[in-house]
């Protein structure tokens, strides 16, 4: 049966450019959805098999609503990731030229993202806001749409009728979008070795050295932190959370015994998934921390116990 | 002379809101800007005194171009903040009835805070996306806008001809944004007892151990933190920063002497202002930090080495 | 058979004393060695099944000898411990009167802890150095030993034909000495609940943080130390181990954790014996470190790994 | 007036060669003190300037009665330290030689310390104890003695009429002990780049975590330990203190900062002395921590509270 996999649409948007760089896509039915929720939704209720959402952006930051969906909401787990370069082009109805541009569409996010560009190349050019930077290319095909342009990604220009006349106009050039790929609880992927683990770190509110504390059961196994947010929880006024990224797999041995000793100290930690690194970046381990390292340490203590 | 504030508007907005719960805003000249970036230039250009703008929203995150430009822009330090309750408002042009509307305009963001009141009372309706919550409220004023109602702050009845037909509509009861006053590096407010201090700290990327370091040196001197997030610097790929806000005022012994080990190990250290909390809530204090117990020990010490 | 156990000699040491305190003494054969090398030799080379040795003393502080044969030697574990209030007499041959006394014999370590006692009450005796207390006592035996009272434990009237003339004239009121019954590495005997474990943990001499370190190991899985002493290594110079006693005992599962931890990050852990506290206090832990929370979180990591 | 240094006696002690290795011996008038605690006593009541006591030997370990006598008595605080190898020589009067010795006296310690020696070359011979192994070699002078050999340091050789016929009988070639220089408390000796400063800290008997606190206050501040041990107080039964050494001098900024965050958090912090390193060894330093650091950190701070 073919794998169906959520986006968070419309088709061409940046998570379905994302969700193409994975093997996986290849090979199922990729399924827009209007919104994270839904997208997630989708792969909860079983419509899909996995949703594929943006979880992070170079500029934005933080995509609090998948955050937060998935500290809170019925869980769902990472199983991969894909990152994507951010970059807009400026697309039109074929004959459009720049010079006829007076009226631009966009989402308002990415409208922040080319302020410059547009200041510097069409300063009379009125910003209209469109529900997604894909809807406003799409948008493009009614003539009756009330603009002649929409700052949008190059892959639109595949999908809908409409070409690109200036390409690469975001203002910082080194923007990205982290999104992921979820699914319900089930079999965890193999540790690629180059892995990551995602985490939501339940806290009492009247706890001050609870973050360091979280930090301390981390460094003590040797296990780097990639990402760490504080977090508001939806249960209590006060509480918080905080969401890490951590290098390695659930099944490396550091982060199991991490993971228990959290488990241990925090009002509760969910787990959000091992998955591949997406840049198949292997982690740089301290001395005495390796899998190797940790058998060797029990058989020690067993010997001494007398056990073996 | 007159105080000019700038604030992110239209007027109407949740901004604005804030800004007139702080008492500077009675005798000042209130200027609204229109986006964040274009606020804080204006306060470094001079052009106003102060802006007030988003910097946390609890539903939605951190606002990174809040952060970011605070963080990596020309200085400016926090001297205030404001916080607000988020509610929504479903407002109408006068005469309008709830059966009579079937589409809505609003921001996306506020559009996915009352997804679940608009699916249990208006289910049929239709969203539009607008630029602002503000900005829809005021296109009701314009009969041929297209839509019949705004999902907005019940504040925008004050200024337009419009009208709520259903308040407090949001998803989640208590979601809240934090608003920060800034102003170009200067005087700093006198210490209130119950402060709060912003920070970024800029690390090295090959610094696995960075963050718990940071965080000893706060331990040591019994500063807790009230927020921290990762963020990737505009620097340098690969380098990030850490935006935290701490307990206490520039002022107090113990802050000054953590925000010197800061600066020792950091590679860049940010100072943002120090400002009361709005909340006016004091710091619960370990044993051995107050400002006296540290010229005690400065005494102690002094004395050890016959200085005195 | 009957179980022998050496002790520090001769007969009506200290160490006997303590000796006696421990209810296998009942049942066993007392055998009285020259030294504490001694002790321990013969308990290495199976001529006694046990040895019991002082280890630390109030006033002396740590038996070097004991540590550093404990830490370096072939391996011996401690099995018990005792603990013994020190207190001396003056004894006389019968007949003699505290006039009379004008020699005093003893080992310098006890005329170091009467000294006050001697200077009030007989300013113009002279003391003499004896090989032990006991010897001295047993020395007065012989009318030709050249004095005429010994400075030693009361127990030794019991054990020749002396008697004492003043008790309890220690200096140092609550001066006591710790002992320790040791043995060949075997079975370790069974948690009481109110144990202690002895470790010699040995680092590399260019190491600054190792002790934070190794007190962290510690601390993250609530593992209290109740003495720790840093010593040269006979290994290579400066090398040096520390020598520290916990709360627990190996079976419990924060001092497993935290002795595969150690064994991970130190050059050598040398496990020393896990024994009931000779005051059968328990340890008072934090939450989250007993053995129900341990095997509790590695259910918790099993369930979300989908092993069970 | 000429400088009057008590010391350890008697004449020809490891005391004595100890003083004779510091300058200031040889302008200064060298007074035997009959113990450790007689020579301290002389320096606290003025009849000496300073004394000269052994602190700690790697083979016996702390000298408890320095240690604890230094951090509970009347104060007084270290101006300089002396380290001498340990070695032992067999001496006797002129014209006995090795085959004639059947009797040797010694102090316990070196009898313990020469044991595998004599086993070797002296199987059948008697060891006799002594108050010291000056002692025992001054004891030769009289052929009433007893004896014919006593086992002490080589010095005595040019004291008394005695001459050596084995050097370095020792049976652990590196044991060395340590001596500090003491006075009353008053000027401080400059720093010259290679100090120590010993510390008494003092805890409260219920706080597991103190020792981490401790070793996290010089840590935060880059400050290497040299030396640690818990020790008993007197004061308060179930009290312990930590005797430290630290590298450093108490003028530079790292030591001044970690003292005074130690007198906040500890019950009370004796400053023992800071005083050149015998070895003339320079701390290695981690960044971030010299003077010039702390200077600048502190210069930065104020710039930003606008005091510069």
């Amino acid at each position: 049966m073919t794998t169906r996999i959520a986006f968070l649409g419309p088709r061409g948007s940046f998570a379905e450019a994302a969700l193409r760089t994975l093997p996986i896509s290849e090979t199922s039915e990729l399924v827009a959805a209007a919104s994270v929720q839904a997208a997630l939704d989708a792969a909860r209720d079983g419509s899909v098999d996995c949703a594929l959402v943006p979880i992070e952006n170079s500029v934005e930051g933080a995509v609090s609503i998948t955050l937060d969906e998935l500290a809170n909401g019925e869980p769902l787990v990472i199983i991969d990731e894909a990152v994507l370069a951010v970059s807009f082009s400026l697309v039109v109805r074929p004959g459009t030229s720049l010079s006829d541009v007076t009226r631009i569409a966009t989402h308002p996010h990415a409208a922040a993202q080319v302020r410059g560009w547009v200041s510097a190349n069409l300063p009379d050019a009125v910003m209209l806001p469109a529900l997604s930077t894909a809807a406003a290319a799409q948008g493009l095909l009614d003539p009756a749409c009330g603009y002649d342009a929409a700052v949008s990604q190059h892959i639109v220009t595949e999908l809908y009728d409409v070409v690109s006349i200036a390409d690469g106009i975001e203002d910082t050039a080194d923007a990205i979008t982290r999104f992921v790929l979820v699914q319900r609880p089930g079999a965890i992927p193999a540790p690629t070795g180059a892995d990551k683990t995602t985490l939501s770190l339940f806290i009492r509110s009247d706890q001050p050295g609870a973050l360091l504390a979280i930090l301390t059961e981390f460094a003590v196994r040797g296990v780097n932190l990639t990402r760490i947010e504080s977090r508001p929880t939806r249960k209590q006024l006060g509480d918080y959370y905080f969401s890490v990224d951590i290098e390695g797999h659930v099944n490396d041995s550091r982060v199991s015994e991490a993971l228990m000793g959290l488990h241990r100290v925090c009002l509760d930690v969910r787990y959000m998934g091992s998955y591949p690194r997406h840049d198949g970046k292997a982690p740089v381990l301290r001395e005495g921390v390796t899998d190797g390292d940790f058998a060797e340490a029990q058989q020690w203590l067993r010997q001494l116990k007398g056990e073996i």
